[in-house]
């Protein structure tokens, strides 16, 4: 059973071992995401004042940051899941480096319930009150790690050089990709100045630039990248 | 090694590696629920009159409600994986909409633990005494939003027109498929209102409707496509 | 892309699906059993005279009940495991009652945490002290029901009529697997009646009947059907 | 559907279902890593002086021991994995002996987030100030059996009386791995009497031994299994 094909089968099982093991960190860590939202304690409320339908509104009231945080990191998490998907899609190939590569970017992925749990421990109304600055920073930098770790990674994978996916990546493609990767990281890290030097308020809502400022990028590409420009181009 | 059907193989393996991906976020999910069950401390049974026998099986008694969450929950998520695994048994493609329908729908089954846990921390006695309506809420509309986000993917599949299930599905099947989905939601919504305007006594029953609703249905789905009305029919 | 072939290939994979879908509960619930076990409190210690290495080797005296829980617990899991493993190597085939079967069969594997941890906790000194019996009980229960669903699905599967298993499996073969199913839930099962009526110390050596027992029986069932016999025998 | 190349495929399926079953140990143990890491309690820190900054980021400086544990110990579970994943691409076959060793591996894997969680919650300022060894201890010896579990599954895949790599592995790569399997863990071995005889600082620094003992072996090594040498050698 050591036919080239068996041989070539062999190859591509590691690389599927590979993805499913990343799968299988995305998964849990997605999933964990809740274990940071506790439970309303029965005895806590028992004590300020009795068990009832207002505690309890009360109780999930204070939760409500929690669950802002819970529902943006699974949609970052799910996100870069299908990232991640799109990218290996192309990859027929692997080397102990882009192993190395995707460990530090699965590192970034298992950190997410603990910085999700920290930063919406915080991101009640004092967030605002007292700006708050350290937990929205931690969970800022969470974000541009896993950000400018998906865009070595693509760089690296498009890299014709090191001959992990073949036939080559369509050029546009890898274009397309490394600036829509490396775009992410870098609105997350305006938030941190707007926080620091001007109000952490608006230093929140940052992050909805990244949709927006996507689609204007890829307008611009696919001017600039159309198809009558192409002979130019090329 | 970029034949056409490698090609295939490997459009075949992102589809697989959807599945799997979703399968993980199932097993954890189902998995995790137990977590919530805290086994009776024994520091604080040391200090209510000492360990025994008698003691613990009391602390156990104040876990059943827990315990009973734990069975509906491990239940309906088997109940879901099994709806999911049938239905994904048709898909042959996918594209961007359906990877984010799915992950609404693993969001819903990630919020499972939680749930179960907030819901059974206050079914016990209390939730009959005080007519909690909120716990029982939440569980509810975690169920109908899991069963509605099912219906919508199903809807989608099912449609021959986004081409992710080829050769298209039998119309009976989808047909019968798409009642059975959108039966389970509308059912535990119909809980909701016996629990605010009646007693949450007959509301925690409701969801025992479901089977004897889904035969019934079907008996009526089964005659009026049996094979003699077929040829009128299409 | 809807050939005979492809069929069969999608109907193996949801086979396959079912499979991995039990191996990542297996595999959760072995990894989250050793969540039970805290990591000796920082705290509690500086309280109870300061942290030292004495204070440390003594709080991990503790928890040596909950470490042979959990190996024996790891144990058991990993052996399940491997059954589940070699069973479902002779499935080619699934329906409906097989996933309820295993559904039911992954319950009690995804109740082991909590069993392990109930039955660690109350483990110590105290179990033969004060002869507590409940946690034992709990413990014993579930492994008692493991065996038992594992009886049923065994029984299922290499049942002829439900074609799961095809080519049939050799009787021989099934009947060794189906007595070997049986005996270790009834062996758990015996450690009850001594527990209750005799002294918990001994009731907890029981399950080391097992291995025993099962060399016994071995050497008993190569007897009755060794080659010389068999002609006789079918 | 009982080809010759069907159960060929089964049989791999089999192997491949071990394999996936183990990375999903792999990958949950990972990312329960961080769950030993609890985010600063806002309770406590309204007690202790009220919420700010400086208070959260000195909570934050208490979890750096944490922090230090969980990126050393991804480290080295990712490590593990790779190694494990380059073994097992070798494997075309499995039996029982192979699962057992593969579960002891797997238990010390499972064990890990305990391990790191207890050593690290006793690696601030008292490690060295109390020179605490149990925890270091507890943390060496987990790696330790970590490594000889590894280098003994190497072992028993890699020798062709067991069939297990077929065709057999190219002795020279056996040798070299067989060497670097066993020197990890003897480097962690010699931490311990450093810690107990010597000052426990020196100690924790001792792993960092091991790429640069890697280096200088694997230098020596290929000196002397270089292709000039190699005719004298087989």
């Amino acid at each position: 059973m050591s036919t080239p094909l068996h041989n070539e089968l062999r190859k591509e099982f590691q690389l599927e071992r590979l993805i499913l093991f990343s799968d299988a960190v995305f998964a849990i860590a997605i999933t964990l995401l809740v274990i940071e939202i506790k439970v309303p304690d029965k005895e806590l409320l028992k004590h300020n004042g009795g068990i009832s339908d207002a505690a309890i509104v009360d109780s999930l009231g204070h939760l409500i940051p929690k669950f802002i945080g819970f529902i943006i990191s699974f949609m970052f998490i799910g996100l870069y899941w299908t990232i991640h998907h799109r990218m290996f899609g192309f990859v027929t190939s692997y080397n102990r480096k882009l192993l190395v590569l995707n460990l530090v970017f699965l590192f970034f992925i298992a950190l997410m319930p603990f910085s999700t749990g920290f930063y919406s421990e915080y991101s009640g109304r004092e967030l605002f009150e007292k700006q708050l600055k350290i937990p929205f920073t931690f969970y800022v930098l969470n974000f541009c790690c896993l950000g400018f770790m998906n865009y070595f990674m693509w760089r690296y994978i498009s890299n014709p050089k090191n001959k992990l996916a073949e036939p080559a990546i369509d050029p546009l493609t890898v274009k397309i990709a490394r600036i829509r990767s490396i775009v992410v990281p870098f609105i997350f890290l305006l938030a941190l100045p707007v926080a620091y030097f001007s109000n952490i308020l608006y230093a929140v809502f940052i992050p909805m630039l990244i949709p927006i400022t996507m689609r204007i990028l890829m307008r611009v590409v696919k001017k600039r990248y159309s198809p009558k420009n192409k002979p130019f181009q090329s």
